[in-house]
């Protein structure tokens, strides 16, 4: 790392290749910026994917990233247009600021945004840094009760959060959820906190059905798939005596056995959300989708409301996030963080901001 | 054909094998009912396919059943406790009665009924008789400058009303179809009638297109199912000037490429309706459909205001019917009339229902 | 009473004009229909508002009527079509049967049914006798640990349901809630159960404020009347920090002050519901209501799934309703029951069913 | 006017206190800001009300202030980041410029945006001037077959968009609006080409209905407001055969006997929109809302996507503006308009932009 350390990074150069540089201290750009001394990242499976892959889809790598964008921090200055914040302030950074021009920006769908600058997505920055510039009103702002730990975990709630308004839960609801990983297990809670009274939660490793028992579900399914997507799911429809069906299921793996079963779990009327990235094309049971008149939705990151509402509910307590940390290590550690996740142990990955 | 003609009915005994048999005349059972002297109904793909092969999907023919569904007719007596129809009132016929009791019936679904009286599903007769019976509230009145024949046409365009319906279509919007069969176009036709400004319909059949153009589209795609669908997709969206893609497309085709194709034309934030039938599973774009968040729904028969809209739509010229009609067959050659369906070449075969 | 006491009932013959009769018992006429026993029943407003006026707007007591419609009971007979219920089951009895054949009950709203037939509205008898006849779909199966007074306490509860369903309360909402009798209540009790962060109890008794607290509201305010509606509006967003305003208010009161202080508490954008009976016509702030874009709706009765809802909230403990019982009568003091009602001191009244 | 003629306007000083003023051209602040010469500028009614009251509510006129707010252009320069749109460019000029940081910007509700400028709304100078500036995404460009006069009522007609879409027009609605001025034409105008089959317009001027028949109106109704608003509905309902009563209303009149009318001629389940303007508050009939659970929204002016269809309402055909323009006047007679204006007689008067 450099001598003067005035805003250390964990750069991403190429494959697997990641460097500590100190870069400027980023500048305020617009009146309504701030800058934010970064306290905490979590490491997302994404962080993960470039640093292995250098891509994502049509996002490449070509030129150095600053990896992270699961983080909270502290206010260190605001622009002269910031009127919700102020210095001291601890915030969670929603890291993807959308064009606030395009019909998406306009019309209520910013995450849909055609000109996203989104962190830690080629070729912008995130947040495995000092320090970070947000226009306030993407940043939101921690009740003092609210560990900045938690403030870092906003950012995979709040993609649960926009998963359940996708599905539109509703108080009485049944809810399947497929795959016991960070985003599936908190769209399980999510799904609770919207009212759902059975969470079921899918998967195929028992290790994370017990976790998943132990933290939210009111039930857990191990999805044997030597067996055909429908009988696995009119055991479930049985077992959990789901009546026509589940009201919703929410595929949070990306498998295609997930998917199809969960076609087939949900009940005539009922609502699929797609959470989890997986192959571009499964084998889709379209006609049962279309008899049933089931509705299927995409998610996609997270739009107007949904990091406010992620705070709210880790606030009141209706989500609890702290018990999905099974892992913590220093800024200079950043790259054993990588190799730890990369073993698949555990849920979620803190990485602390540089100290001074 | 029996003696006495009491109550002619086109009667599917097996596969292939119809008898016109006379059967009593039905009763009414309930207050609200009304008895209907049938004079005109449509030949549906799906009484083609029950007559070659005697199923479809879980349905199977287990007792002889009277074909038919797409019919108009006259009131000849009423219940006593139906108050708005007369004898003498022209009707078209919505043929599935739906339970009234279970929850899709209650929330406003009735078309997903778990317990409906759908014509000519076995084990429920069909329209190809002389007299039907319905309760009131099944018929739809029709104006006296709407005839009998677009009254039976009205079954078609009610599929296509709940259709448009599902895919929520807005005046401005621009709309794909899939498939330039009756039920294609009968959704391109309401797709208008609903605002949309810019209508392609898409098949492979260059005769179909052109009829296509003369009745409703604004424009029209021959996919030539050699290429890529992303690349028909790409191509539609250049030549139709679509922006960010379509905002609705409407699978009426039910084929693998049409499907994956209308899912790369539709814009991000856009709606996709299956409406045709085709086989249970197709390879699906599964992370295009998330990552835009595309709405994707099915859509089985019609439901509530359907068949009133339909018949609302027809009154008003919002939408023509009649230059559908292809083909018309006396009763007597009802099988002469599936084997003319069969050959494909024409849009919509009516059968007038029996003489005196 | 009659000496055999086959089914004796509580019968308001004209206003203040009650007796107790031995009817027969009530057949089952339709195949879904079950005989329930009743074994308790709350008393409403409106029964009292009967006994004390004989009418409420156009509904006119004509001839004498059975009181009563907020009933749990067991099932002690069913018709040969009854699937879902068996002699021994314990229901909550949802009052009103509509017609199941008008547009309103086909398209998911049959609260709004043109023909419906109300549990003591006249000329309809109501429950407060020995039996009761209702189809299955309009009995909730109550589950072991849900009591029968629960059972009645469902009625009133599922008022609430309909209301905050039609208010649309998301979790983070804030909501404002007019009125601390039952409704008003069990409105704040079934918000908070959505999610509601902020739930305010507004009236002008500070016994019923207390209650409130108690109860369920995160914060309460006594209405000073004599103060402007906007006044009291601007000093609750202050005391409640609720930013641009409420994002719901609800009104249980009836109460002109109340619906113009709502209307000025709601946010731009926000949503308000009324809920409870006044005067016919009030002053109203109209250009407020214009200029915020405020969405507001009526709420009457329940509609599909509410009843349904209503037992889950109780069942999951979400909602506790047993609290509100203030009082409780034998089946003969019935009488005495609506005179202590009329005293307004206490919350609900219960009455038992007659026993043998 | 000032010698050098760079950028004539049209100022409002004090009540009643206009003068013509040379001042500087406007210039380009953001990059994707765009200059344009006004071409056309139709008159409101609230710039009317500001010339001869100095106010409207909140908004107070504490400073001079360029009038107008309904033009169409046509671009003269364009920011670096401007990409939509090029030197001559035609188009229509959305006057209200929000702040796109607020929670109503982000979530598609600019319209509500709590820091907007709108053109001649107090501070903010309005387009009675040779040069306006905007963002490019607040201008609509013109096909070559839509004239500037269309595209300056493109403003009135987007405030129609916005009532019809703020009322959920469905085809196969029937629709009474009150207020045969411009605003309530333009609502039934673009009911009906959102497919409404019955557009009612109600007025007390004999003259203005036989236009709204000639414009667009299926049916008119003069209100005897001698009569009780109930009578009023019922005479309404039954001339007009609207059954249960009409699917929507929408008030243009901001007369309280209208609004009394309107909630009356509703039918059960129906919606009612605010379109106009009135007092404060009115005596409304706040149980027959409650009871018939209408919903009842407000309108303020036009957000995500109106001015667009609004463009394309007019390109299509689908909506005609021209007939309305009854008045046409120089620039230099811009007072002379507004005179004209306040006789009441015509629809909409045009002021054409300063020549050179």
């Amino acid at each position: 790392m450099a001598a003067k350390h005035e805003n250390p990074s964990f750069i991403l150069n190429a494959i697997k290749d990641v460097v500590f540089e100190d870069r400027p201290i980023p500048t305020l750009k617009n009146p309504k910026d701030v800058l934010i001394r970064v306290n905490v990242t979590g490491i997302c499976g994404s962080d993960v994917h470039y640093w292995e892959h250098g891509r994502i889809a049509d996002f490449v790598l070509t030129k150095p990233m600053v990896l992270g964008h699961e983080s909270a921090g502290t206010v260190v200055s605001v622009g002269p247009g910031a009127k919700t914040l102020k210095v001291g302030d601890r915030v969670a950074l929603e890291p993807g600021v959308p064009c606030r021009h395009c019909p998406y920006c306009k019309s209520g769908t910013y995450n849909l945004c055609t000109d996203m600058r989104f962190a830690a997505t080629p070729p912008y920055d995130g947040t495995l840094a000092k320090y970070y510039v947000l226009p306030e009103d993407f940043c939101v702002h921690l009740p003092d009760h609210v560990s900045l730990d938690e403030g870092a975990l906003v950012e995979p709630l709040a993609v649960g959060v926009h998963v359940v308004r996708q599905a539109d839960v509703q108080p009485g609801n049944s809810v399947v959820v497929f795959g016991a990983g960070p985003v599936g297990l908190l769209c399980a809670a999510v799904a609770k906190a919207h009212g759902a009274v059975k969470v079921i939660v899918v998967d195929i490793v028992q290790a994370r059905l017990e976790f998943a028992t132990k933290y939210v579900a009111t039930g857990t399914f191990n999805a044997m798939h030597s067996r055909d997507p429908k009988e696995n799911a009119k055991e479930m429809i049985k077992q959990f005596k789901l009546g026509f069906g589940a009201d919703i299921a929410i595929d949070a793996s990306g498998a295609a056995p997930s998917i199809n079963t969960a076609i087939h779990v949900v009940r005539t009327g009922g609502r699929y959300v797609q959470a989890g990235m997986g192959a571009d094309e499964v084998t889709f049971p379209i006609m049962a989708m279309c008899c049933k008149e089931i509705t299927v939705k995409g998610s996609f990151r997270y739009g107007p409301g949904d990091y406010k509402l992620a705070v709210d509910l880790v606030a009141s307590g209706s989500v609890s996030v702290k018990e999905l940390v099974t892992g913590r290590f220093k800024f200079e550690q950043a790259e054993e963080a990588f190799k730890e996740f990369k073993k698949g142990q555990g849920i979620k990955i803190l990485i602390d901001g540089p100290l001074d």
